[in-house]
């Protein structure tokens, strides 16, 4: 039992009703106030300043860790480090604790959420992107190949991935600008060059690792859970028509790597612990490095949002996370099972999450069929992909017994073409 | 005019004949010896502790830049700054300098090359890999699709690339473990697990960058130069088993991230200035932002090696780096033609680099053509693929008027399956 998770625990810090940040997250990210940069929490609207508790002598690891401006050294301490740093922070804030409530001290580490900007949470080493939401995969290969075929015979049978940029992910909040490249959008006739016409967010999670082993060796199913930090919302940022015409035979590339979104909040795999749920029945059966004991899904809400500019948002999506085919233990054994390193920090993205259902759909290219049906806006707006100037804002969380665990949002405007 | 290059310069330090390391090269790599890490380079068989040097205040840079254990640090300071440095080194190991000569403090920076341990020279950020050899493409879509077609639409519209695995780039002399994972060798069955049984080299050369723009803006071809730092050898080991089973739809993942090897030297670009030559002639013609002035490729003799243990090597590929059909200003302009952002430090492999003739075929797929010959080895062996305990090497130099800049070499030894 991870103690931060008892569901009985109440804070002395006032959390709004439906926030995503109860005393059971206990989230990481790294926060700044004037020139100061810190390791932070959050519970409810508050931010804690965990390099002030930490100067406090509250936290068994070296202070210096949450002076960083990333979280990567804090990673760098292993899973048992991570965890009795949240469950010290949750004894500190728990309601019960009156001395900690009085101690002016501690006063000072606290602000409101509105005062504080978030900044990227971690140093991506290497960031990797799966693709293992059946719908997805399904929805796809229907409208590019053949409905009787839509799967590529290799799917079932591994969890796709490929290699993504890691130097462009950014934090909520950070624009973008609209991709430029080659298209060719007539079959016939040679490609063209100009802005990118069809772009589209993917809606996706992803998860960021410790430190693993050596080259050579693999991470089991088993091991798994122990080299997974936390997870983010993760807006897989795509130039579809760019896409189109570049990715055979090596993969995406500028179709993708202008840029990827994240939300600012690790939410770690331990508060995530109450909301297991069991995965898709994986038939054919797959291979022995693939097994895993134990329920390996997690259920939480997804929810992507458009906002055109000056206007209000209309949601366009409701997924889940629990919908995925391929679990993270799954993704983390195949990754390592021929002799790949991971290190801290690396970034591992689940690909587009979509559900059996149309609103559950995780992208544009999905919503729209490829662009043959508009999306009505709540400012009577239509859009089949993102215009400019559109904010895309994706929110998710779990909920159970009437404690949220939730991740915030990670909301990002597209401007023009520089 | 670079200083460094003066063709006329001699050194007081002693070069055996045919060294890659002349004093025109003057390249720069991160050294060990006994516990002590820096920023070395190298004339003849003789490593210079740029550290050391700098505190005798030669550099009017900050010397802890060359106290570093990757050369990232140094590369921040820019074009400028790096230059100005191996100008500076140039100055003080030339034979006319009688004073730095008879300067005991000097003597003390210098070792032999034997006493010295060469770490990976950069922390790589993000890896690259293009493929833009028009003769290794043409091979390779003869050999899977159709000699009429071999080349697909975008090839010579773009410079095709994918993004590669980062953390398991390692510095010659670390051996690799065979990787394993699935692979489907009969069409009608289903994939079997187990060791990769067809473990090849790909013979590329990569460049590392220096800090470029932010997320938006593009590097043009013009000014790339000055976002490259220098080059080294690279060896993109592929598991060409594992990457026919896997690769469909989004391009090589284990097949090749199980690792990847360089040599450790940056040879810089203005070491190479001397030895550019004219490239292809590109037909169709190339997009506006893909145009180059002047000549833009490198004349730089490349050589495999393939030596079992305990015996002699045998060279199975001499090709060269002016084979290339797309340049390195090209590849660098595509690369951030969408706003892509790069940083000090990251790579971009150049993708096999084949000649037309068959002698200068830069991977075994190519030379065994897909298996079906074999290559006669000097110990009586025969190989198709890459065996258990064989080490490839892999060697380059420039060579014009008597005067080399080489690479020395990246040298790899294949451990069993761990």
């Amino acid at each position: 039992m991870i103690k931060a998770n008892d569901q009985n625990i109440k804070t002395w810090i006032e959390v709004p009703e439906n926030s995503d940040f109860s005393i059971q997250n206990i989230p990481f990210g790294i926060a700044k106030v004037d020139n100061e940069v810190f390791v932070a929490t959050r519970i409810g609207d508050t931010v804690i300043n965990l390099y002030k508790v930490a100067r406090l002598g509250h936290f068994n690891v070296a202070k210096e860790v949450f002076a960083s401006c990333r979280l990567n050294d804090f990673m760098l301490l292993g899973k048992q480090a991570t965890r009795d740093v949240r469950d010290e922070i949750s004894a500190i804030f728990n309601a019960t604790n009156e001395l900690a409530k009085n101690k002016m001290e501690l006063q000072e580490a606290l602000m409101d959420i509105s005062e504080v900007e978030m900044l990227m949470p971690v140093e991506v080493g290497d960031y990797t992107d799966f693709y293992s939401s059946e719908q997805h995969a399904y929805n796809v290969g229907c409208m590019f190949r053949d409905p009787n075929n839509a799967l590529l015979p290799n799917w079932k049978y591994i969890p796709v991935g490929y290699h993504g940029r890691a130097s462009s992910i950014v934090v909520s909040g950070t624009p973008l600008y609209r991709p430029k490249g080659q298209q060719k959008p007539k079959d016939d006739e040679p490609p063209v060059f100009g802005p990118c016409k069809l772009l589209d967010f993917e809606l996706e999670m992803a998860f960021i690792t410790y430190e693993g082993k050596a080259i050579g060796d693999s991470i089991s199913t088993d091991e798994a859970d122990d080299h997974i930090f936390g997870m983010c919302l993760f807006n897989d940022w795509s130039a579809r028509d760019i896409q189109k015409w570049e990715y055979v035979p090596l993969g995406p590339f500028l179709a993708k790597n202008f840029g990827s979104s994240v939300s600012p909040w690790i939410v770690t795999l331990d508060a995530l612990e109450p909301y297991r749920t069991e995965g898709s029945i994986q038939d054919p059966k797959v291979f022995d490095y693939l097994k895993c004991d134990g329920d390996k899904n997690i259920d939480i809400k997804l929810q992507v949002a458009i906002q055109p500019e000056n206007t209000e948002e209309t949601i366009v999506s409701n997924s889940n996370y629990k919908f995925m085919y391929w679990n993270m233990n799954q993704q983390l054994a195949h990754h390592t099972i021929n002799g790949c390193n991971i290190k801290a920090g690396d970034m591992m993205a689940s690909g587009t999450i979509s559900g059996n259902d149309e609103s559950a759909y995780g992208s544009m290219l999905e919503i729209s069929w490829k662009g043959t049906k508009s999306v009505a806006m709540a400012d009577g707006t239509e859009r089949k992909f993102i215009a400019d100037n559109d904010t895309v804002i994706m929110r998710g969380h779990a909920e159970k017994d009437g404690i949220r665990v939730g991740f915030g949002e990670v909301s990002t405007k597209v401007l023009p073409t520089k």
